[in-house]
């Protein structure tokens, strides 16, 4: 039977969090694994830039009530990130659901909402570089990782900034449905994979804001 | 003034040669870039998988009677650029639009359109390498370059497969807003820029099809 993948939408989300990961698990054959989109309403959700430019919408196919049961969990970051670290619905639906699936994973500033959660404590987790003192900030119980590109601790996976979403996504792939499979897609889509968890090129970037953009 | 970026959606689009730019473009201050989202007809357009997975839906803001004028075209690829090539809307918007713009740039098999279309004809392009032959058999006028992650021939720009339309549209940064704007938003994105055209890591993937996906 497939597993379920729920891609989790809201405001302000960031583009490439949540694409890049789905090129990746889009790829597997719908008979192995299937993503739908779900946010706390369905229908339209627009993208967030740090830069406030304007961004596409995207589809929410379930909300909250209606999303059917998730094996994965994917939770994308941006500048949304903020606003929903006060959103008691979102953080109340990802307690619920993360019990109940194989794996969490977060991308870039996601992992904030997932400490605010409470769901990370007591694991090893990862964040953006941009604002990685977001994420630190919202639990002292989380053994937080400033240098990976991601971390796999088992049923919560949490990456690095943005781009490092697609390694991460690989890493979910190869563990789930095979190293070969995971090589495959990467190849496909001609990405140069990081294979390296802890091989991290942008830890120098450290809560380095970007004040020219 | 801000530039306009148009973003050609159609059903079957690529995920990624879509929103792998997009989060590079958006990283822009909407000052001096805005993104506008367009296909033949406004509204929900559902992106594609070369395994038939089902994917997001992303909203076109405008069709292409009512799309403002574009600075840039993105064109991306994917399975829906092989029904692309019979719509003659699609192809003829592309043409009267082209001329306009400063830039017309393609990702994967996106430049099979644009050779369709006529639009390459004498030029240097290149395109995805798992159906590398799809792009090369729309025209023999067209310098067709296997090896290349990107080829910049002025007004086009055509890059090859998924990934690597972020380089190009990282290049296309540097070359509009300057070498140390696309560094930053590369930095900020936590992306390991290919910034070197001509290597490509893929090229003996030269028309392998994915056979076991």
């Amino acid at each position: 039977m497939a597993l379920t993948l729920g891609a989790i939408l809201y405001e302000g989300f960031e583009l490439l969090d949540m694409f890049g990961p789905l090129e990746m698990f889009t790829a597997l054959p719908p008979d192995q694994l299937k993503v739908v989109m779900v946010a706390e309403k369905s229908g339209p959700v627009t993208a967030g830039s740090m830069s406030n430019a304007p961004c596409p919408s995207v589809i929410a196919d379930y909300d909250f009530e209606s999303a059917p049961p998730l094996d994965i969990i994917l939770l994308p970051g941006g500048v949304g990130t903020i606003p929903a670290l006060e959103n008691d619905n979102l953080l109340n639906f990802l307690k619920t659901r993360a019990v109940d699936a194989q794996i969490t994973a977060s991308v870039c500033s996601g992992s904030a909402i997932l400490a605010r959660a409470g769901l990370l404590d007591g694991r090893r987790a990862t964040s953006n570089k941009m604002f990685f003192s977001l994420a630190s900030s919202q639990s002292d119980k989380v053994e937080w990782a400033e240098r990976a590109r991601w971390v796999d601790a088992g049923d919560f996976v949490t990456s690095s900034g943005v781009s490092a979403g697609i390694d991460m996504a690989l890493a979910i792939i190869a563990r789930l449905f095979g190293q070969s499979v995971a090589d495959q897609i990467a190849e496909g889509a001609e990405y140069s994979w990081h294979r390296n968890a802890d091989e991290d090129p942008f830890v120098d970037q450290l809560n380095k804001l970007s004040n020219s953009l």
